[in-house]
């Protein structure tokens, strides 16, 4: 129990205990003081609404009376049972929660092919564990203050050394900030880019960065993609400020921007003053096949690239610790303009985080789940085989998951509605389309949140339901 | 070690052992790479990079004839110590940390009257450990996975709870939105909101949110305040679409808004279909006199209020939990506009501050620290007697600082120097100003952060200071 505000009048028309008996009574009735827990002691309720004690007294007697709380000795006063008080108020919450489609229904589909979902079986909740127990000592009390804007010093030395040896991205800690989620350091990169942006995005994308752009204000331009990436020339033509691309591994596409078209999206960049790519480098961990592909930052010789990452893949989606790399012309500007943004993760997480990179746990975790995610990716890839006449198959090699593009004209929604009917459940490229295309109906297969056993089975059930599709 | 990102080539020009080495020993030479960190296995590097084992052996070998790498047996390759070209790359990190002004200097004052330092001597560490450990097990490993981006349902409940019984805030958890401190909550109200905003603050206020609001380009009109705070027929003649009040406990001048001026801003409020009111409740835990205040919130009947609370305050700056209450109105738009953006606070943290609070430790720790800041508070009354002949003392009984105003004519710069002279560091009120006030000089004096001790030796060191001052 809180400390309970009740707004006693004075003016002398209901003496004092009987306000406090009706507060808590009305409390209890409407469901907002639940049965079992327990009220304040009588003096410290005297002392926090400075009334006499036996005012407070005289109010739980009239309560415990009345059967709305009970007594416990040596223990103080507690709410009694009131079921169907207790039961009304519990359900209008849930049907709140209803109406506002807070709980997903998970359940009826059998096997989720979602593209965002993460493997945790594999988590070192042990070490993480540890990490965090060693931590948590008296001695670290400065870890309860306020940190660092931009994000504790330490852990950025350790991203910018983890970047640069992993990604090839050339930065110094003073470039990184670090924040709670990528939605969150866009908002920060809006107060530094500013208001009227004109953004070029591929089409699709990752939808979520062209809902945040929209919510911006910004005016997005959706530049046409080749096998090697969005059409440099298109971007000339469309006058924007700037673009956002996935050049190691595009959402949800899977395509990798070679050296050459790296070299004239900078070079686009290059040409005006306040041009710059957002690279959003989502996934590079994880790649099956071929030699590492170093990040479009680690090519950039003018300061045009902003570099977005998160560890929201590589460790966990509920780790909210991603990181933005500005080139030093915007990190003046922030300086300038966000320097009273306090920074959005805890220093306890950071240093959490932190450690678990610096001490080589993440390095492990990751070739780990390289290796997990890799085998899952063979299964399923060896499970299409037989999908290989009706559909092209892209995407594979790099990532959690892969597309398959039917070769026939059925519509996007007849794939996943008979899907569907077998309790699988998969997603359309259309979720991912900032503008209409006309093309073929793609489905994505992510593969990461599934056990083996469990895509091998999934997809027998596709298999059911589209081999040999009538359209 | 991580992954090493090597672009080689394979024109022919040079050949892979030596490009490895080159790379490898460069990365040491510019302190990339520090002394004692293990190098990837020979095995692994080889995978990585997609090459025969036996080149990086050659590579390895070459580093290790040079002196750049050692050979631990059964553990592996580690960087070798290079004392002078490590400290060299040291120093220049240094350097730019300190040209950034991102170490800041504590040392030089011996005491540190500031406004905004908390206590964190009284933590209940070993709770906070013993909630976290039972929290990380493998059983819970859905809080590793993305949670609701209102957040988790569990915390909202637990707050709804908490501010209905302590500060009388009638809400559901559905109303409640939970995000990594208020700056990024003000972020999504902008969202909210919109753009056009024009806003009223009191003079002085709460400097922090007066810039981010100007980070907005929100137009801000500084009201006036009385002895009741913010003057509501300013306010009405000022025609703004929101007002940002503190009425528990302004900031910083502690001023009480009691209900009739409550009443009149809500009356103010509904009058206009768009016109809200944003109330900051930013440390109302903190009362050492009289009855609890509720909060404005209480008493809006038409949904006028934007409620912001955090536990900053009561628990830790590093606890980067804040939490906002939308009126049911402002919760659609919210829903409309702002669905995709993800909670930025990690399931763990809320899951550890829910069972903090539910389970009655937050109760007991606000006890405990309003009984040691109400200690503090006295002490620095007390210490503060030979002052009340040149300062009026103001803003005492709650919070965590308080203020003393010049009778004669020095200004502020005046007291805040001779202060430092003794190496006393105290704040200006103008810090706290949004325009230009002609008033008397006035400092604020933080006690939350210092020992009882050191308050009388801090205000010892004022008095020689200030006391019979010439001007």
């Amino acid at each position: 129990m809180y400390d309970m505000t009740i707004r006693l009048q004075t003016n002398g028309k209901k003496c004092l205990y009987e306000q406090i008996y009706e507060h808590i009574r009305q409390e209890i009735r409407e469901g907002k003081l639940l049965a079992g827990e327990r009220l304040p002691s009588t003096r410290s309720l005297a002392e926090f609404l400075q009334v006499a004690r036996s005012t407070v007294e005289y109010a739980y007697d009239q309560l415990l009376s009345e059967g709305y709380i009970e007594s416990r000795p040596y223990r103080g006063y507690f709410v009694c049972s009131l079921e169907e008080l207790f039961q009304m108020e519990e359900n209008q919450l849930r049907r709140e929660a209803d109406f506002w489609g807070e709980k997903k229904k998970k359940e009826e589909y059998l096997y989720d092919f979602s593209p965002n979902e993460i493997d945790m079986t594999h988590f070192p909740f042990g070490i993480w564990k540890k990490i965090t127990k060693n931590i948590l000592t008296d001695g670290n009390s400065e870890l309860f203050s306020q940190g660092e804007p931009q994000g504790d010093y330490d852990l950025r030395l350790t991203i910018s050394r983890y970047l640069h040896s992993s990604r090839g991205v050339n930065c110094t800690p003073e470039q990184i900030i670090v924040g709670a989620g990528n939605d969150y350091l866009l908002m920060l990169l809006e107060k530094i880019l500013g208001r009227r942006i004109k953004i070029a995005m591929e089409n699709p994308t990752y939808k979520r960065a062209c809902q945040i752009f929209e919510s911006f204000a910004y005016e997005i331009v959706t530049v046409d993609m080749d096998e090697n990436g969005m059409k440099v020339s298109m971007l000339t033509e469309a006058d924007v400020n700037a673009a956002y691309v996935m050049p190691s591994h595009q959402f949800p596409t899977g395509t990798v921007m070679p050296i050459g078209r790296r070299r004239e999206l900078l070079k686009w960049a290059d040409k005006g003053e306040s041009r710059f790519l957002i690279e959003d480098d989502y996934d590079s961990e994880f790649r099956y096949k071929g030699k590492p592909i170093p990040s479009l930052q680690s090519s950039d010789e003018h300061g045009k690239v902003i570099y977005l990452g998160t560890f929201s893949k590589a460790i966990a989606p509920a780790i909210r610790v991603s990181y933005m790399v500005l080139p030093k012309k915007l990190l003046k500007k922030y300086k300038e303009q966000c320097y009273f943004y306090s920074c959005t993760v805890s220093r306890i997480d950071q240093r959490i985080l932190n450690e678990f990179i610096r001490d080589g746990y993440f390095e492990r975790h990751l070739n780990k789940m390289r290796k997990h995610y890799r085998s899952k990716h063979d299964v399923l890839l060896e499970c299409l085989k037989p999908f290989e006449e009706e559909f092209e198959i892209s995407g594979e090699h790099a990532g959690l998951h892969i597309l398959l593009t039917t070769k026939k004209n059925a519509p996007e929604e007849y794939y996943i509605q008979s899907a569907a009917k077998r309790r699988v459940k998969v997603y359309g490229l259309s979720d991912s389309l900032v503008a209409k295309a006309n093309s073929k109906a793609t489905i994505l297969l992510g593969f990461g949140g599934l056990k083996e056993d469990e895509i091998v089975q999934g997809v027998n059930l596709l298999k059911e339901a589209w081999i040999n599709c009538p359209q």
